[in-house]
C-alpha cells in the first residue's frame, strides 16, 4: 500500500524511476510544492511569501545549490516523481529527474500544500468532492490583488471545495488550525465577491459538481505565488509537475496549531 | 493617559522630540521591534527569520529606501522615541531620529515583541514579575543554536518569567495563540537545560524575583536575531533603543488564532 510507505521508500521508487501522483502516498508525512529559482530571484520570493502567506506558506528554503533540505533528506533533484522546467518563464518541459539542470545559485523553497488539511477534513467526515470525483481541485483567479514583492505581483488565486452547509463551521475551524497549509477559508459563499463569473469555468484544474444544499468554500492556493513567479521571467525554474510532490520527512501533525 | 493615545498620535509625540519607552502607550495597538539593514543584508534576515520564526516573527517588511511600511503609516526615521546606529555590527551612537541616516537600500524590518502577550497574560491574571518590579525582562543566551542562514547564525536568546505553577498552563495556552509573538514558551521549568546557569545573572536586561511555587518560564526572544545580525558585521543597520519601540497601525487581536 502507497499510504504505508516511509517518504524515504517512496523517494527511493521515484528516483527509480517511478512516475505517479504522490496523492495517497505516506499516510500522515506532509507533501510539499516545490519551486527553485536563481539566487537573485530568491529575496523577491521570500518577501513575496512573507506578504501574503496564506497563499504561499514557506516550510523549508535551502541554501543556494544545496540539494537537500531540512525536511527533505533525499534528493531533490531526483526524488520527486516528476518535475517541470521553465526558463524565461515559459514552461520547457517536463521531466522524470533534473540533476544536470541543477545549478550552484539555486534555492529551493518547499511550499506547503493542501493534501494536509484535505486528509483532516476527510478524517472529521466533511467531503471532499474532487477526490470523490478523481479530479484535479478547481482553482480561479480572483479580482484581489496580492501585496507585490519587488519583480513579483498578480492576483490572489483560490481553490474551490463544496461544503454542506452544516458542516462550514467544521471546515473553517479544522483548517484554520493548518495556517502552515494556507489555513482558514478566505472567503465563503458568494464567487462573484471574488470576482469569479462561472464556478463552471475554473481556470485551472476541473470543474466539480455542487450539490443542493452545498456552499463553495474558497482557500487561497499555492498556485498564487507559482504565477507570480512566472510573470517576472526568472531565467530558471524548477517546479514539481502538478500533483507531483516533493515527500518530506516532516508529519502532517507539525503544522497543527492548538 | 498614554494608554488611550491612538499610534498616529503618540508617533506625533515622538516626532516632535519626546523620548520615552513605549511600555503602557496606546492600549491594544501593536508595538514592534525595528531592525533597518542594507539590501544586501535583507536576505539572510529574512531567512533567518522563516528558519528561526518563534525567535525573528516579522510583522512587515519595507521595500528598499521606503520610510513607511503597510503596519506603519507614520515616518520611521522619526517617530520612533529613540534609536541606535550600528556601524559594522557595533553599537556607535544613541539618538531621538535617523533621517539623514536613511539611505535608499535600507530595508525595515518590524518584528513581533513581547508586550502583545504580556498584555493577554495580565488580563487573564497571570503575573507579569519585570512589570510589577519596574524592570526590564532578564534575557539568557541558551545552549541551543539557531538554525543558520547565509552569514547569520547565533544562539537561542530566551526571556524568561515566573509563573506560579497554577498558571502554567493558562501561560502556555494563551502565549501559544499569539505565534506572530513568539507564541508559546521554548521551555517550562529547568534553566540547566538550556544551559543556563545562573537565573539571577541574566546575560541582557535584569534578574527578578522568584518566588516560591513558582517555575521559569522561557520564551524565545527578539534579541535572538539581533544578536545574530551584529555577529555578521552589516555596514549599517538602525534599531529602536529598547523599550523605546515603534507602536503599529495593527491592533494586537490581529495576531491572535483561534
Amino acid at each position: 500500500m502507497n499510504a504505508e510507505l516511509t517518504p524515504q521508500q517512496a523517494r527511493e521508487r521515484f528516483r527509480a524511476g517511478l512516475r505517479a501522483p504522490t496523492a495517497g502516498y505516506c499516510a500522515g508525512w506532509t507533501q510539499a510544492n516545490l519551486i527553485a529559482l536563481p539566487r537573485s530571484h530568491a529575496y523577491d520570493f521570500l518577501l513575496f511569501a512573507q506578504r501574503n502567506p496564506k497563499s504561499c506558506p514557506v516550510l523549508d528554503v535551502t541554501e543556494p545549490g544545496a540539494t537537500a533540505a531540512e525536511l527533505f533528506s533525499g534528493d531533490l533533484r531526483t526524488d520527486l516523481p516528476a518535475y517541470r522546467v521553465y526558463r524565461d518563464g515559459e514552461l520547457v518541459e517536463e521531466r522524470d529527474e533534473v540533476a544536470e539542470l541543477w545549478r550552484d545559485d539555486l534555492v529551493a523553497f518547499l511550499i506547503g500544500c493542501s493534501f494536509t488539511f484535505e486528509a483532516a477534513l476527510l478524517d472529521a467526515g466533511v467531503p471532499v468532492r474532487h477526490l470523490d470525483q478523481g479530479r484535479n481541485v478547481p482553482m480561479y483567479r480572483t479580482d484581489r490583488e496580492c501585496r507585490p514583492a519587488g519583480e513579483l505581483s498578480g492576483p490572489l488565486v483560490v481553490s474551490m471545495r463544496p461544503v454542506p452547509a452544516a458542516q462550514i463551521s467544521d471546515a473553517v475551524r479544522i483548517t484554520s488550525r493548518y495556517p502552515a497549509v494556507h489555513g482558514a477559508p478566505v472567503h465563503v459563499g458568494s464567487p462573484a465577491e471574488l470576482g469569479i463569473a462561472d464556478l463552471d469555468s475554473p481556470d485551472f484544474g476541473e470543474p466539480v459538481e455542487i450539490r443542493d444544499g452545498e456552499i463553495p468554500v474558497f482557500w487561497a492556493c499555492g498556485v498564487t505565488p507559482q504565477a507570480a513567479v512566472m510573470r517576472s521571467r526568472p531565467p530558471l525554474a524548477i517546479g514539481h509537475a502538478p500533483g507531483h510532490m516533493a515527500i518530506t520527512d516532516a508529519r502532517d501533525a507539525d503544522y497543527l496549531v492548538p
